[in-house]
Order: C-alpha cells, then structure tokens, then sequence
C-alpha cells in the first residue's frame, strides 16, 4: 500500500477515481474529515497572537493543539480504513474447499468485517470529536475568518455521515448480533448529535457574520 | 502562489492548517467537492465493463466522463479562489492618501468583492451539477460500491453549503445592490434544491443497499 499523504494532492485525487478500490468511501471521508480539522486550526492559528482575542488566548491555544491532534489521527484512519480493506479482501480470497478451510474463511470473514465496522465508527466518532470542538471555537475564534469555522463543521457532518455508509453495508453481515445491535445504537447517536453541533456551529459563525456579536 | 495540487496531500493539508490565509474555505470546499466528483468517477468505473451492467453502459460511461470534467473544474476553481484572494489583498492594500486614491482603491475592492463572490457561487453551482449527475448515478452504479455514489452525495452537499459561507461574507459588502440581490436569490435556491438532491441520492443508495433493487 503506497502512503496516500505523499502522493501529490492530483494524484490521490485521480487514484481515488480510478476503479482502484482504495480509497474508498471511509477514506475519502477521513480525508475530508481532516481539511475539515485544518480549517479549525487555521481560525485558531489566526487567532492566536492578535490583541484583541488576548482573553481567549489560552483556549484558542488549547482548541489549536486538538484541532492538530484531530488532524493526525485523521490521517492513521485513512491508513486504517484501507488496511482494513486489504485484510477484507485476503480474507474473501481464501480457500473454501474443505470444511475446516470454509469455518476458517467464515471466522477470518468475520474478524475482517467487525474491522472494517470498527474504522469507520472511529472516523464518525472523530467527527463528532471535532464538532464539539467547533462548537468552542465559534464563539471566540477571530470573527475575520469565523466563516471558516463554519466550513470545518459542514465538512466534519457530512464526513461523519459519509463514513456510517461503510458501517451501513458491513453490520448486516456480521453474525455476532450483540456487537452488530450495539453498534447500530452509537451509530444513530452519532447522527443525531452531530446533525445538533453542526447547527449550533452554523447559527453562533452566522450570527458573528451577520455582527451580532 | 505555489500550484497547491502538485503539493503532496500531507503538505496541502499542513499549509490549510496554518495562519496562511490560502487555502481558505473556498478553496477547502471545492477540494472537498473535487474528493467527492473522483467517488461518482469511481463508482462509474467499477460499473463500466461489468456485464451485470451492461444496459446501463452507455449511461455510465457519460455519467464517468462527466464526473472527470467536474473534478477538473473543481481544481480550476480552486486556483480561481486562491487568485480572487489575492487580488482582494491587493485592493486593501492600495494606498488611500487623496481622493483619487480613495475612489480607485474603492473601484478595486467592488470588483474584488464580487471576484470574491462570484467564485464560490462557481463552486455551488459544480456542487449542484454534482449532485444532478450522482442522482443519475445511484439507480443505476455497480451496486457492490453503491455507497461511495453516497460519499459523493453528502460530501458535495457540505462544499455547496460551505462555499456559500464566503458568499455571505463578501454580499453585504458589495454596493451594486441589484448583483447582490440576484447572488441572494440564486445562493438560496441553490441551497434547497442541494438538499433535495442528497435526499434523493442517499434514498435510492440506502434502498439499493437494503437489498430493495
């Protein structure tokens, strides 16, 4: 697997629509997930140092260091996301022609699609992780660049989204019933909360737009 | 300014995150937009050829070409934000010591602002051309990759939505109050009709990975 963040932006781009399985969907949404987490570091990196954001400073400080934390491990899911890929396919490929190789094929089948469940869910959650943290920064971000931290909350949503797709086609087939129910329940809380950060961080960036505060 | 798609992506990702005001949120969303064109490109490219889709071919490979095109035009308007920028700075920049000064400096940054607009609405617009075509694309796509044409459909809705921040910064600014009444119009209708449009596309996906058709 080549390391996609040193490809040149175009050719990651056209790898990714090519008929190349990897990067997929999950990939793509860690992706835009972590240009979303640039756009918080970029408000709070124009923030920091200006006199009159001096009150917030320690905050913006701390909101910025996240925000690069964020972006980091957006790019270990990336990797993750297309590993997990790779193991999924080796394990479809294996032999079934004896009893003991098929139970082995189903067990190594089913091993691949809780990973390929688990990564996703990672993204969605680190998603959320970043909309809390643009729900802090728009109220106290430099008002010059506020909009940009509305850019980071509609891009964090939808790759949140995007990445439960994943979780969406890999749940229904997986046999343990427990984990796959426990599963299904966070998904429909991540949806949920996320769809309520993203229009609180809209309504507070709107609202220091139009100069209400 | 440097060409940011020769850039490797960890270094685009890097320059978006620091205090440098390009790439701004233009730009990240029509990045984001282009990530979104390459999935409706791959979800044709693993369709085309496969004989399961055959009577579908020639639909999908217009539906391919077309998604190409859209992803070239969203790295063009990338650059196209980056330059409105800059010429933006430039007319702040001007020297405003006597009247004539003042007037041309004045003249500048009118046409400047509605660079500045007219560039993101571009943004929108390809976004919405994006979604027509995903719509297009989601009865139709190789079904074992059916949710990456949803990829497509959440992340193109989030860049159309983000673009637009920048139109609502710069149109209170512009004083040719007939343009900023017709990009007011246009940027709202633009808005719903996107978010039919993913409705759209993400029902018909989630039907066809239900099993539905």
């Amino acid at each position: 697997m080549s390391d996609l963040f040193s490809m040149s932006l175009r050719d990651v781009l056209r790898l990714s629509a090519s008929s190349e399985p990897t990067p997929g969907g999950g990939s793509v949404s860690a992706i835009c997930a972590a240009f979303a987490a640039s756009m918080a570091a970029m408000v709070s990196n124009l923030t920091i140092g200006k006199k009159r954001y001096k009150d917030v400073e320690e905050q913006v400080l701390d909101i910025r260091d996240r925000a690069l934390c964020l972006l980091s491990r957006f790019e270990e899911l990336v990797a993750a996301d297309m590993a997990q890929f790779q193991r999924f396919m080796e394990a479809y490929r294996m032999p079934k022609s004896t009893e003991e190789e098929q139970e082995r094929r189903e067990l190594l089948i089913q091993e691949a699609l809780k990973g390929a469940t688990e990564t996703p869910m990672e993204i969605a959650r680190t998603c959320l992780g970043l909309l809390e943290m643009v729900c802090k920064l728009a109220p106290i971000g430099n008002k010059m660049a506020i909009s940009d931290a509305g850019v980071a909350a509609y891009l964090a949503e939808a790759a949140l989204n995007a990445a439960l797709l994943s979780v969406d086609i890999n749940v229904p087939l997986i046999k343990d019933s427990k984990y796959a129910e426990k599963v299904r329940q966070e998904r429909e809380g991540l949806v949920k909360q996320a769809s309520e950060l993203k229009e609180r961080a809209i309504s507070i960036v709107s609202s220091r737009m139009a100069g209400v505060s």
